[in-house]
């Protein structure tokens, strides 16, 4: 008999469902992935709309995973779906709920895990959390964190999502939402963050923030040579910093070395809470490689107290990008099953 | 059979020794304390200097350790010591040494745990950590933080300490050294922290801090009226600053209200990471009451992303400030019992 856990990962824009094993090896994935609800379904936040999309979600969800378990057992015959496991926007990990997630059109705080385990009631484990906290998990289940008891997760995307592990586990804080670091301050008074507040980590450090400094750093120089003075700011990304970054471009360049700066500052702090082990990166901008990790690691170490010096070890993550989500879905199921 | 533990604190200039029965009663308490080895014994760094004084200190502490339980012992002959616990500068739980402390005498790495596990043989709990982790434990064993599962700890004296309960037990870290909130950066490129480094929250959110906060306000406004511009710097404490608040003096307020904004500011960032039920503040400044309490929860919270507010209480330690060293390295022994 193999075992199997569902991950389920609910995006702003698509919902993601597969099949994962034990090793982490993905054995089905849906694809095209399910349409998230969208926030103008529901544009003045009525909760008679808010519960009429829910249960049109969770109809879809569960008639997906039954698809999902049926494709699988196809293959295999001899599979046992331990559980489900589910990464949410503002997913709380006690109580199963996504509370006031601010880009999806739910109103209020919803019994979601609730809601999927009364579709599947002998399924022992079905829980959710965050998508950053997902895949800490995803790293100390499957990825480079195997063994590890203490480190952080940092998820660098539109946002800039962290999850720590200590003493093995997750820290879920007293009301199940711990692991925000993107909101912690770098900058006091610096730039606006997307929760409205200012100078906060993951206005800067993150794909968004990246795009900022570009801009920020053409018209501090009226830099007019860099080849990213001819793209729009809409259509900047990540990607296109590195290819003029290994193209020589000198702002390109500066963009990485500001993100670093600041990044390892930011995680010095981190360090000086948790004294973790290693510090994982994991989205676009960790494919630079060396632009990004080489300044982290000099800012960290910089702004580290002596005592915990040349100790933290600053990784790209190991889960594959591609089904990270779902993968780190999946691995609160094995977490569960570790734990009872 | 009553069960006791010894409690030690390694200050830099004194040592206290007390002995702790398990509701945190102190039913020994040396006095006057031993005197700590002095940094200015050993002004070289000697090594052989440093192992002499370390051998001078340990022959001490036994000897005062003997003469604890002995004094114990003659009012209640049915006692069991269980434990000692240590609290000292730069100590490393998981070794039980004292790395590289700053303040202190000693060379390198000592191995203080196991020199005085050495002299009392028949423990089996001999455990060391450093002072803020140690308070932390007394909290969760004896006071406030008895029940809670998640909750920080924060002194306030010379520096800013910090100790971090995850799960219901201490963080340590990789390393051993978890829990350096104070020298996280609250102010980029701002004072000099004891350490070096700049900015720190120590250097604002202490009782030094908050002396410092004092002067830069005297200067900023050229003020001549407070009665705090008639005390010589080195004679400044928080103590006449709340004297003064108290008598109206409005400059005085406002190093409160200072103070307050940054520790605030700096706690909001810790809940980011851990989402504690509480913080609780200890020391000298948290006499003062709502002078630090107000200002502090007021930015804490508008520092906070609306999911984490009004939710974080901060209380006052409930350890007795007399005695809460000893009570704090004490705990460590009941804590060591819990787990084996």
């Amino acid at each position: 008999m193999k075992q199997v856990a569902l991950g389920i990962d609910i995006g702003g824009t698509n919902t993601a469902i597969g099949v994962v094993d034990r090793d982490g090896n993905v054995l089905y994935e849906k694809k095209p992935q399910l349409t998230t609800p969208q926030k103008k379904e529901n544009p003045q936040g009525s909760e008679v709309k808010s519960e009429e999309l829910m249960a049109a979600f969770i109809k879809d969800i569960t008639s997906e995973i039954k698809s999902a378990i049926d494709t699988v057992m196809q293959i295999n015959p001899d599979i046992e779906v331990v559980g489900i496991g589910i990464g949410a926007p503002n997913g709380n990990y006690y109580t199963g709920t996504i509370e006031y997630a601010p880009n999806l059109p739910f109103v209020g705080v919803i019994n979601f895990a609730q809601r999927i385990q009364a579709e599947f009631p002998n399924l022992k484990h079905v829980k959710l959390t965050n998508d950053a906290n997902a895949a800490a998990l995803g790293e100390l289940v499957y990825g480079g964190g195997k063994g590890m008891k203490n480190f952080v997760m940092i998820t660098l995307g539109t946002g800039l999502g962290s999850g720590i592990i200590v003493n093995g586990d997750l820290v879920y804080g007293a009301d199940g939402f711990a692991g925000e670091v993107g909101h912690t301050i770098i900058e006091p008074g610096g730039r606006v963050c997307g929760c409205g507040a200012l100078g906060h980590l993951e206005a800067y450090c993150s794909a968004t923030g990246m795009k900022r400094t570009v801009y920020e750093l053409l018209a501090k120089y009226n830099n007019t040579e860099s080849v990213l003075a001819e793209v729009p700011y809409n259509e900047m990304t990540s990607k296109i910093v590195f290819d003029a970054a290994e193209a020589g471009d000198a702002l390109a360049k500066e963009v990485f070395e500001v993100t670093g700066e600041l990044l390892g500052r930011g995680l010095a702090d981190t360090v000086h809470h948790l004294s973790p082990e290693a510090i994982f990166l994991f989205g676009g901008p960790v494919a630079a490689g060396e632009y990004i990790f080489k300044p982290t690691k000099e800012s960290m170490e910089r702004h580290l107290l002596p005592i915990f010096r040349n100790k933290v070890k600053i990784l790209p993550s190991e889960l594959k990008a591609g089904s990270a989500a779902i993968i780190g879905a999946s691995a609160l199921v094995w977490k569960e099953l570790e734990k009872n």
